[in-house]
């Protein structure tokens, strides 16, 4: 019996998936294993690869097998919810032509990698050009996706991370969020004071020993090593791809705790890519969603879960342990008040979890302005050092610490910030919604068994893949659309005495 | 001005070439990094990667597009060669389909990742259908290959490995060696037994003073870790692209010295793939020629090279150095009598150079033999044993260090053993061909300057990329053809009194 028209797009979305798992490995490896000299040729790597994909997705016989599959009535959910996928990705592709996806691929690696010399040397005018370039292509790409899915510049840019996600939602719950945070802010710093002071554990503590822990600590919460590696890279982040997991870390040996939890957070991230519906493994529908689900995953595990009480209950013995420590730096009552510090500073992947959403809402603000051409590409180090200055009262003494800190408006990804803040209210309300269904969770964590609230999130997050989209997977977990209280309520509970 | 016929075939072969250098990294990836569990996606992969570059290789359009480039009287010296390479590529490429590159794809992985098992395990039979599974798919590709390049079924195998090598010279040259090589042995071991014992250094040497030392010479010769790595893998190989070469060892904290010749064997190889000419990088002519030229590039480094009495002068002081070695052990000539030890043994990649070439003959014996179907697969061990027996008068206790020591066969590659013995015999004749043409070659290496050595490989060898052939490479460097001769005198010379 020959292939129905929904089963050849299915076969030709397995070989394109491959495709693009091949180009995820590639990716790793170029931030975690790459010498600096391979990068032009890593460049040609994806660059071809990133064209024979495009070309596939946008062969000329998809529009009619599209027409056909979506007449044929014997599709199943997932089948028509991969079908939907397939459709929405050809539609964004076709956008795209061979000469400006080439382009884009090229300036974002050329870029990325010049970011890699601009950022530990803070000179943002060497990169100006490199970034001047490819925010040209960024925009075209942008403008040309807003015309097939008749979107908004930014929202159909913020369409590549967060499926659905739209300007106006955001703009209201981080409305919500920034009324809220500044008087918040100063209640949590004002009552910090009244608190002992942290006393932080005294290193060195060598890296091998930070390895190990962080590793026994992934293995205990669920990470599965014949299924993924740690690695190290400047810019921590989780790659590879479901069956084989690469998350990267950074060490400081004079301060464990930074990697620690940033080792969490992509364990997060790994666990999510682990839990999608393996028979789905191939095809779109059975990809991660948007941005803003992956980082609640990572957020859950990080900020809702290793930083609370119950998580540091059952770890501080192993971090005694693991580095021999002793005194008042390594008493439980020291190490939560240390693992939930407030102190507004300059960069987004070390801020706690108060002050974080206030380094987004500037990112947010200024790549709309930059967008909207209301701010220049050459003020950038200035605006962000304004927008600094306003919403958390400091100033970066440079650009490595101000706008080069973060990889990605030089690797192409624009739109992407604002999932992060909507990630932390996300996770909020999944594990508020998770505390409520799984009776003793926080007991379980205690004792270190993170088994039940593994399975409630592959059951209610993880295994549904791209069935369903952002906001029902939180409706369907938690019975409300997204909104900023939950995450209010947490931030009030955890920062403020009861 | 639109691109000409031959223009075109190079912007085509650029692509393929990117996506050729793409599936080197993943195959360096699959034995050095990945997790075991990652093995099922990546065989995907990198059979959607194979698939597609076979696609892009025999488009409809390649045809015409040769014709009309072959009809240019326009192109140089080394666009011809470019051109003739790429119509014998597209020729070996037409006599396969799709369905059998992908089956040979998958089928290769597959039983690669079954040998990983199975090695350890000394279980031959534990992979012996998926071995009978790959073996009938490259049969059926040989046989493919033979008929359109009107060659026996061995030679159309070796052309894949040895461009132009052919079945009756192979035989002749082996003929010579075999004749000499048992009484010659035998004169050595009789010899050997006459000197002082050679007495082992002791360790433990830890890995990590293993690998700064291995570094620390691998710089020396002219290794650049800005376009390259060393890491750890079962199976020591020379991967990755010529700007991003990677090299992998395995360590044995009993014995250092394995480990070490085998990093500088790969240096050689790696120094061989960063010397090919880089204004043609992205196309066949500036790739590296057949295996026997590449082995003879690892070979001269490590056999004519790194075991002679000049390099060891040098290295003895960094060895004694790097693992705070002292006593008879470490004195000059005991080294150079342990870097210099023959005695026969199980494993190929150990073996001295004396008795090297009849693991080599064994395996051309036997691979002629089970693709005449002389020997089913299944009777592999037996006939293995046998050969070892009659070659080198020792029988392996079991098929770890036997049948399923290489990776070779298990990783579908049929006709590749041969280019070893042609490349120690190219190292000798290409080395002695040095010593005449540079001054002082050898006391410069005993002051650790390699420079002048890497310059006359470079001119001679590794600039010419594939615009001659391995004969004629050796031709224009030592003014002769291969035999053994030249080989047969290094032996002499430095295993024999004076």
């Amino acid at each position: 019996m020959p292939d129905t028209p929904y089963q050849q797009l299915e076969a030709r979305m397995a070989r394109l998936g491959a495709l693009n798992q091949a180009t995820e490995v590639l990716y790793w490896d170029m931030a975690a294993m790459m010498p600096s000299g391979g990068g032009e040729a890593r460049t040609e790597q994806l660059t071809a690869l990133n064209a024979v994909s495009h070309t596939m997705l946008t062969a000329p016989e998809i529009p009619d097998l599209l027409d056909a599959a979506e007449a044929d009535t014997g599709l199943d959910a997932w089948q028509q919810a991969n079908l939907k996928e397939i459709h929405h990705r050809w539609l964004k592709a076709t956008a795209l032509n061979e000469r400006l996806v080439e382009a884009l691929t090229r300036a974002s690696t050329t870029c990325e990698a010049k970011w890699r010399e601009a950022r530990p040397a803070a000179d943002f005018k060497s990169i100006l050009p490199e970034l001047t370039e490819l925010f040209a292509l960024v925009r075209e790409a942008g403008e040309a996706k807003a015309e097939v899915l008749n979107l908004s510049l930014y929202d159909a840019m913020l369409d590549d991370y967060e499926p659905g996600g739209r300007t106006a939602d955001i703009d209201e719950v981080f409305g919500d969020l920034a009324a809220f945070l500044p008087g918040f802010t100063a209640r949590v710093l004002e009552y910090q004071a009244t608190q002992p002071a942290v006393v932080s554990p005294r290193g060195p503590f060598p890296i091998a020993k930070q390895r190990k822990l962080a590793e026994s600590l992934m293995k205990q919460i669920g990470f599965d090593f014949d299924h993924g590696r740690l690695d190290v890279s400047l810019h921590p982040f989780c790659g590879g791809v479901p069956d084989d997991v690469r998350i990267t870390t950074r060490y400081d040996e004079a301060d464990f705790t930074s990697s620690l939890m940033g080792v969490l957070h992509e364990t997060g991230h790994a666990l999510y890519e682990r839990g999608l519906p393996a028979s789905w493994r191939s095809q779109p529908v059975g990809q991660s969603l948007g941005m803003s689900t992956h980082e609640s995953q990572s957020l859950l595990i990080e900020m809702q879960v290793c930083r609370s009480a119950a998580f540091l209950a059952f770890a501080a013995p192993l971090m005694r342990e693991a580095f021999g420590g002793s005194g008042p730096a390594w008493e439980l009552d020291n190490l939560n008040r240390l693992y939930t510090r407030v102190e507004p500073s300059f960069i987004r992947v070390d801020a706690d979890e108060v002050t974080y959403p206030a380094h987004i809402i500037l990112r947010y603000r200024l790549e709309k302005a930059m967008l909207a051409d209301d701010l220049a590409l050459g003020d950038l180090p200035g605006a962000w050092n304004d927008g600094m200055k306003e919403l958390l009262g400091i100033v970066p003494p440079d650009d490595r610490v101000g706008c080069l800190q973060d990889l990605h408006w030089y690797d192409g990804a624009w739109g992407y910030f604002p999932t992060y803040s909507l990630g932390a209210m996300t996770a909020a309300q999944l594990y508020d919604a998770a505390k409520t269904s799984v009776s003793g969770l926080e007991q379980s964590i205690q004792e270190g068994n993170f088994s039940p609230l593994l399975a409630w999130l592959v059951e209610n997050v993880h295994a549904k893949g791209r069935s369903v989209g952002p906001s029902d997977i939180l409706k369907q977990a938690t019975g409300r659309s997204l909104d900023a209280t939950v995450f209010k309520q947490h931030l009030t509970a955890r920062y403020l005495p009861s």
